[in-house]
């Protein structure tokens, strides 16, 4: 079946609601109550549901924890994922040290620098290796997600090496857009974009 | 008018992608075109620049210049934006280093932190103020953007007071759904959220 990317891309949204949910001891929400969260409309969340069966009952709304089972499940969400992180910067530093990935699965495994001053570096529990030995160490230990933290000059040739190696999803922190083969996800971390959506409004209380 | 915050986030991809037009050489696009580098439908394109205004003509497609200069001017693009940095580790300090801030007119002017050891020591051209005195800082040399890059268990109480200092738009890099008012725009920077769009696609393949 062929799920539309938009729908896909807002099931974490809804993954995060839920989970907002549970630690509040909700128990049951409503399409109407579950929109208002996520600035959707009702019958948006149905359709979106739709695709992955059926969930909730005539009336009586969604089962918060089983909703957030299936969805979890769903988005591959109930496993661990390894991550090879390329560039141990400042920005790469920050990114180990990061305390939002492991409690929802996601491990890095593998930190390479091309800076011999950094190779060798313990970071947390990592020892920063030669990016000369990315192809080697990820045959060696292979990883699912690449982390690209490198200077903007240098990521399409990274990306490159990385999707070679067999890596079929890419983070990409460096400012520029990737070009990958049809099989590779890209996801760009662009605080840029972010805050260009809201100046519109900014300009609005100032004129 | 009220147009749908929808309309309005799609927006800067437009400005992204016109951007690599003129870099290009291209002079006209069509919204087929623009569609297909988008991953939107050309009747969309069509409906979210009508709210606007005309652009393009009949049959004749979009100057690239001149549609680019028009979103720029409506985003709000066209001028600088002031911005204060709370929290300066490993992640703040490469936000400061960050080279795309610049050329697209955002312009961090004060960075605070807690930390006695941090206070005081300059970072890029900044020098870091006590988080303390914020309010008294933002009274003498106001911004509009507020950037918070602390810790989980800090960054509500930051937003707090950025929000009561006047800022009313907020980057946020903590791991946390910030809490404020309506008048107030918040975008979190958020990679857990990215991965949870690509794992989707990996279980796939590995299924």
């Amino acid at each position: 079946m062929d799920i539309p990317a938009v729908v896909i891309s807002r099931l974490p949204l809804y993954v995060q609601a839920l989970e907002a949910m549970v630690q509040r001891g909700e128990h049951v929400v409503s399409s109407q109550r579950l929109g208002e969260e996520l600035g959707v409309t009702p019958a948006q969340i149905r359709k979106d549901l739709s695709y992955f069966g059926r969930f909730g009952r005539q009336g009586r709304g969604y089962n918060v924890a089983e909703l957030l089972q299936a969805l979890r499940r769903i988005l591959g969400l109930d496993r661990q994922w390894l991550m090879a992180l390329v560039g141990v910067g400042r920005l790469g530093r920050a990114i180990v040290a990061y305390e939002g990935f492991a409690p929802q699965g996601f491990r890095i495994v593998h930190a390479f620098d091309v800076d011999p001053k950094i190779i060798g570096q313990r970071v947390n529990s990592l020892v920063v290796k030669d990016v000369a030995v990315l192809e080697e160490a990820l045959a060696q230990e292979p990883v699912d997600i690449g982390i690209v933290a490198v200077p903007p000059e240098a990521a399409q040739a990274v990306i490159d090496r990385l999707v070679g190696a067999g890596v079929r999803a890419i983070l990409n922190y460096a400012p520029i857009a990737a070009r990958v083969p049809a099989w590779v996800q890209v996801r760009r971390i662009d605080p840029v974009l972010a805050l260009q959506t809201m100046t519109y409004y900014l300009k609005q209380g100032r004129e």
